[in-house]
């Protein structure tokens, strides 16, 4: 995430359209101020303790306000803060303070909420091989920021969206009819590089889905005696990830099972929000 | 939100962004079974209960995808859902449905659990003539989905962004080195048709907002007694607002202290999602 | 207007498509000399005389263009220039001064017409508390430079746009089927932070918006007689807009009269534009 | 203009830009009343009389706001209209007549304002074989809908912009050295297809331009006398255009001297806008 | 490709932008005509034979420009046509044929090229189990167009993007050092679902790869008794792609030997388009 | 091409277009490197030889990509290059370097093709005065890039696109019902500053041309000896251009003939692609 490259194709378009969301034709509350162009540095406070992430998108919202202004931070991403920690200083005119602040807010809360839960459960995980994954239930145009927090907080990304990896789940095999005619029909038409994943729900189903040749099976919604079985079908002849109402107690489990992943949709929406705030807004003096 | 000027205007650019995010260069799974073309039907079924908001915006993302699909449903905006009810029918071609469904279901989700939240707080505060009111901590490119979601749960909206509505807080009585100067700028630079929101953090700070001439005195984190104190000193000679840390048991005393408005960012950004899914896809018969 | 946020995110996607709307695909006049890229300066020359306005706008289609291009004036918005006046110094590339010359003197010839004919009407409104506004009549994609012009002037701005503050016009009571009703819709749908203002023709209907509890009561083509007779009704109730017909010479009666507001869509789309050149183009001798 | 080409292309991304420009996150004042989605229908009258221009346009703000809205008229572009008179009538929900409505009349009091000084300025030109051209004084981002105007007001469109045929300037002269160098170069480098037009401002530049092999040969700024002697020199080896400073009385001038061409920009930048209203919204009775 | 979400998401910005590359402010010479209203129709005629593809992109061009035009043909993507074949006819406005026609044959003309080479270059590998591949060597802004022409010809299509499956190419091991360190890293970075690709320019490096546990080897401007050799070492443990001049004679050896997959730049950036005119464009009787 | 002001306003948007095709949220196989933020140089070596053409796009890929790249060369466009050479060196951080490079050399590639083609033809002309011409027959979203190629080729563009020059072709003529309608509307109808070009198939035609006053005329697939008649028959009464299945061989014999243009659109869609590749990719010593 701090890639010059990913930033300039791929988050500045996002970044630009919630600063225009939040400044339609102008910040009326700082224009009144009459301080606009003043040179001006601002605090940015932990309010409650958590992972940070999001620290150079926090930043590049005031660069892309104006160029010159700074923030300096001894913080990177994954870092832990303590609760009432001074995480940094930005430094601008007024009017990029003022008018950046809830932006830049809304982008580093949100982000370091989704690390400082995945880290809690990721650390759960540790002991054993289970991968933490995520899911494709993100925030509409924020999924680029929340994969990238869910790196940060020690798990890995599932497939980034509909282009990019083969899953066959439970809409596509009524389609289909069968898992086989589905696992068929991807082996024909999928694109190169790609492995296919096979969404079950039963014994019978990754029965099927081994026959038919799935690279991973994805074990849905099931009990801990029954995705016990269900590896011991598979016997390694395919990767396993089990997904559906993961919480921290059975996370533990799940890693004493031995599946390969674990997917879990809560660590990117059921993630709060990390308390910060800037604070103490001070004109420099003019020299 | 069922408006149409809305929809084209505002919303189609952000449904359009997300649509694009979940699918870059097409639906690898879908094409895959190469079923593509078949027209199909599935169903919105609710997982947990609560109140249905973005109905339009779910219908939207399958239009946008394809004009001839369809979304049938008895509920409207506002209506309230049981767990494992039927919510309604999308129909369409079987890539609309598939390539569409977690689009739709992510904004839909997201917006029927603020207006959940929202309506468990207005619900509180329906014996007093406290009003509820959101904030700006909304998530990044989803203001326009989340104030109306809060609309729908029964609050009001605060100002849209910095756009729209003069509010002085910390950081601009900071710049402007008082609370007197800070209005005084806004009344002579302030454009028209605009009231004057100054935030406090004290009684002494609310008396020279209060003389200065602030149409609404933001009463900042203070505790009930400073509160009635506040509002005892203000005697209705500005509008009040309070605000941080409202918590569903802080709701009931603020209604009876009487203050005008209370400001909550966490019925946007601390909501739960609503649990819903699409299911039981089948591909209609030829006719 | 100095302001870089306002430039960065609203001002730069006009000023972009002003560009392209003039250079397609190319300058095919410049590219023929052949010295497209030699460095060079020319001359900004008043031919008329009127208040400058845009001279940041002006320099921003330069660097627009090419960023080491600069423009030196000893003006600033606001200033008054006079007929046959050297303005300032444009310095860049051949192609730089001769691609933008005319997206450049378009905007500045057109802000500055408005502010001139702007302070014109303020000036006559000093002696008075009557505060001369803008209306949204403004030229469709030059509102937010039309707008600053008008307070470069010495005018207060209108509302923004429809987003932007509740006006209850002529059609809105036809719709509602009264003032009354129409006022009763708008307090409890309008948002936060708003007064509304009502339009009113006679003074019957200034009654019944002052009994609906408007807050601000605009005069619609009313005669002398009947503004004084509504300002003796209103008893300062309710602050007070005139608009219709607006010429200098009612300029002058109207402060008299001591209505609170006027304003007039002629200082926008009824100023003449300032004549302005670009001459002597010179190519610099290379060191 | 009619042409559905040129919508789709070229006039839907300004009016679109121009709808949001008015409404940036809804109309809180049509909202305000609750009746948005009831059908209505006002009508488009004039309060002044000229040539109406634009209507296409007129209608397409409202169709891009709500495909089945309607508007209907007799009139055509190029019509004229008498103060009073009933222009047409629009239909759509209350929403989409009230948010379209400033757009739609901003677009069309301009446009027709255009076409109804250049009918002015042509009907003085019709006993000529003088035609009369527009300039690139355009307002920006407004000039394929000034240009149209003119050509509906019954003059003839100089070029569009700097891709479309090659005019050597003042600047282009001073920065070539010479007329003959300057002609020499664009000969060599200009694309093909191309007339190559030369400004001169007095006869020693028509000679030199003549000699250069120019194609048109403008005369800057020149008296009447100065004219005659011009074209006796070029004695129909080129093509003639004149400009500067040209009033209704110096047209009929121009006419008798027999210049092939004279360019006003003012017939764009000094037209008054043509009084026109939205009046008598009514809500339609439901069926 | 006929599928209407991948169209509106995906190629309609492409198209459009085509359009207006070539339609910047109208078509003079369809205007000059007097004629755009007109309705008419024009056959699209084959001046060589090939495969045909492309053909709802050639349509797309004129329903972008006309939602009322038609264009019915008996021919599908994949088609032979053969020279002299009427393929199908279009029906428009005769702005929508004349406008649209040279950005529509501009498309089909490629892909069809494409699909024909690809077609040619997929039949000579039929005997044998190898699968043709195409490469991200495609033109700017027309990948999407390419590889799906790549798939109408018979052909399969590598990785999309970037984005879109790992392979570490030369510069990618010069990066890191060598294959094993290169592989590791991927194995420990790379995002689920993805298999790991390794270039190899000898057999060292495939028996390294091969160590490292790359998923495809792919055999890079080997010689026949090289890969042969290759083939022997990863004797089925990595599948095996070739790539590097790749001539239509050495696919059949390619074949014989047995790589699993074989990519190839030139049957897309090396296949001649294919002739194709619109032709016979007749004004319908107006009835 | 070197023109900032080009840059800036027209290939900016195509080739940021272009690097987001390759980049849709990431380069996977560079960020597995975890490399990424090292800088590093790699070079440009041609593995084939032709002339150079579309350095400053290459450069500004990189640019893009990373303002503080650079790309040092001693080539400029037009310059030969022989088989084996290094070209330049690229230097910037390994991400750059290799989520740039493909986009980079697509383009440069076809670029520098389509420059050693039109060099080839246009060389063979050199003893005429037969100017050679491209066509519109170029690749979407291509034209600006090819017709500079064929510029620096040598030869000269025909007409950019459809809003820049006036041709009345087949199909036009077929509309108006013959070419002397055709050209009378378009004399009335066309824009100022253009020429008009009339496309005929035999000598009655261009007789009928040559009496309708056309300006150029267009001798389509004619023979050497028709065309010659044809150019007896128009005595030097307009400008000749002739296009049809040039080949090389006809172009001398073209050039014999004495036609002022002749024009080819295999220059731009029948060149095959330089052979380019980026080398050696040297990660820095950190200092």
């Amino acid at each position: 995430m701090s890639s010059g490259v990913i930033f300039k194709l791929d988050l500045d378009p996002y970044i630009t359209m919630a600063l225009r969301e939040d400044i339609s034709w102008g910040d009326v509350s700082t224009e009144a101020t009459g301080l606009q162009e003043k040179r001006a540095r601002v605090q940015l406070m932990a309010k409650g303790e958590g992972i940070l992430c999001g620290l150079e998108v926090f930043r590049r919202v005031f660069t892309l306000l104006e160029e010159e202004s700074s923030f300096e931070t001894p913080f990177k991403d994954g870092d832990r803060v303590e609760k009432g920690q001074l995480i940094g200083v930005v430094r601008g005119k007024v009017e990029t303070l003022l008018s950046g602040e809830r932006t830049a807010l809304n982008y580093l809360q949100r982000m370091s909420g989704i690390a400082t839960l995945t880290r809690t459960y990721s650390d759960i995980l540790k002991p054993y091989k289970t991968v933490l994954l995520d899911t494709r239930k993100t925030t509409p145009n924020m999924r680029i920021f929340e994969k990238y927090a869910v790196r940060v907080g020690g798990g890995k990304n599932h497939r980034y969206n509909l282009s990019d990896g083969v899953m066959l789940k439970d809409n596509h095999i009524d389609a289909c009819g069968s898992i086989t005619e589905a696992v068929k029909r991807a082996r024909a038409h999928a694109p190169f590089v790609r492995k296919i994943e096979v969404e079950t729900e039963n014994l019978d189903m990754v029965a099927e889905a081994l026959e038919a040749g799935a690279d991973i099976i994805m074990l849905d919604n099931m009990d801990n005696e029954t995705m016990k079985k269900a590896l011991a079908l598979i016997g390694g002849r395919a990767e396993t990830e089990c997904s559906g109402n993961i919480t921290q107690e059975r996370l533990r489990e799940i890693g004493e099972i031995g599946v390969d992943y674990v997917s879990s949709g809560a660590i990117t929406y059921g993630a709060p929000v990390l308390d910060l705030s800037m604070k103490h807004l001070t004109v420099e003096r003019e020299t």
